[in-house]
């Protein structure tokens, strides 16, 4: 049979109504930055907006795929809809880095009610923050009631997922260096809901303790969520229940709250913000017939102006 | 006594002079991105130009702090100032991730021919890439003749730290998952000099002769600089000189060649590009009183418009 030029439209339509393929096929336009990518984010936009985005994170080898392959399970079992986007901010190839993780979520690979995807994040520029947002707006579209979003944690990518998600799960594992771990602040304050797996291990509790006393020294205001702590056997589904409970129930707070939509505000602010740069820098590359940037360089080499001097002048003749 | 404000100009003058105090003061001023940022830019760029930039990296584990500390040992004996900048681009914390790595390098600390100096980039635009080239030019300034930029090496750092450098030295050990490591094209890609690093160690040759395999097979034109693979054990010091020799040798080669400016161009290219974005994003934030980002997020949020239109609503804005 020879292959027909199928429509974005069509595509969409096929992908509501939850067929695989479609859905695959979306997420690889917008990751490959096509020419369709602006045809496809307008025409997933009416259909989104539905989703629960949580994403999970924690340093390698806590048990995140374990655990998100546990998630799916849980949520399935529910009668939901799943979407897993698996990102890796650090690597700038695509697929392999994942496919240790693919393979443990093989489980799931004949279950029609869930949709997994590996993605890097190419280039440097607002990678993961310009591609991945349309990828959840594919899975959000496709009907997904949740999307778990994971990432390989290490330093910015942990606070740059908390960005994507409604709800962040923060996991940890017992004796992981949880002094280290405690004093990284910036994993403290994106946490929604703590995870410490691995709870058959020596040490669980006491992390969960040493856990505690920082989360709870935290000034909240009133009514605040107070981000709970659990513990799981990711490997044998201990647990994880009551972690599907807790990411309903943080949802319920945040739409009580109000704190959805505004935390869906900033995150739609950074994401325009994140476009805008990079059409942006592509003006840049291509002033005065791609010489201007040239020339601004050739001159602040050999003294004749600043850098800073050099960037006000490029800025001026957008 | 009481302290006097000090001007700029002042502090290039000392720093120039050697002070180590002022070059503190001046890293100081760049790094924390104060309003004499610019001021401290323009009075620097006259004396900047000199300084062999030699980027260090590899995976962590390799040994790259010692070698570092190995590599300034030789430097000094060849009578040479040299400034160290040690950077964590994933950290978004100052200081405490590089503690070893600074007290691994106490042994220059009295040394008044060396500056040490930890950096952390903030934040994520930009982060390494506006502070970074600024620090550099204030070593630059002081008189140092090799500038060793050291990087913890996580995916994108290690091609980051490539483009801030001349002369890039890429970091091995034996049996550290070399197949991986070699099939790492990215880091094969961005390497002047390869060094095998913990050489007594099991491994090491075959280490180097799986390296040798890779980079002879990539095609170079003719006359172009063939990239030495060397064994070091930077703990004794052992092949350490070599090292030192092949940097000048490919310092050399840079200028005969002419690729030291052509590098040099598209270094500074990057660097005005990255300012000239950092100013573009201040604009965006402060459009109409604040709002313009809002209210655009706010029409994505609705489904009245699909961020790329956004996007380019806020470009043209400007």
């Amino acid at each position: 049979m020879a292959s027909r030029a199928v429509s974005v439209a069509d595509l969409v339509e096929r992908a509501r109504a939850g067929e695989a393929r479609a859905v695959a096929r979306l997420i690889s336009l917008v990751e490959d930055q096509s020419s369709k990518l602006r045809e496809v984010s307008a025409a997933l936009m009416p259909h989104t907006g539905k989703a629960h985005i949580v994403g999970l994170t924690g340093a390698p080898g806590v048990g995140k795929s374990t655990s998100t392959s546990a998630l799916v399970k849980a949520l399935r079992a529910q009668g939901r809809r799943v979407g897993v986007l698996a990102v890796d901010p650090t690597s700038p190839f695509s697929g392999g880095a994942l496919l240790g993780d693919r393979i443990r979520m093989q489980e799931h690979a004949t279950d029609d009610g869930v949709y997994i995807r590996s993605m890097a994040s190419r280039g440097h520029l607002g990678g993961l923050s310009v591609a991945a947002p349309q990828a959840l707006r594919v899975l959000d579209a496709a009907g997904c009631d949740v999307v778990l979003v994971e990432t390989v944690g290490v330093g910015q990518s942990e606070v740059e997922i908390s960005g994507l998600a409604d709800t962040t799960l923060v996991l940890l594992a017992p004796g992981m260096g949880d002094g280290i771990q405690a004093a990284k602040a910036g994993i403290l304050e994106i946490g929604d809901i703590f995870v410490v797996n691995k709870a058959d291990r020596e040490g669980a509790q006491s992390t969960r303790r040493e856990l505690r006393s920082v989360v709870t020294m935290t000034d909240r205001p009133d009514g605040a969520w107070k981000p709970p702590i659990l513990l799981t056997v990711a490997t044998s589904g201990e647990g994880v229940d009551e972690v599907a409970s807790e990411i309903a129930q943080h949802h319920d707070h945040l739409v009580t709250t109000g704190e959805l939509d505004r935390r869906r505000l900033a995150r739609t602010r950074r994401e325009i913000e994140a476009l805008a740069l990079t059409s942006v820098r592509d003006r840049f590359a291509h002033l005065s017939g791609d010489t201007r940037l040239d020339t601004l360089a050739a001159d602040v080499l050999t003294g004749a102006i600043d850098p800073y001097a050099a960037a006000d002048s490029l800025v001026e003749n957008l």
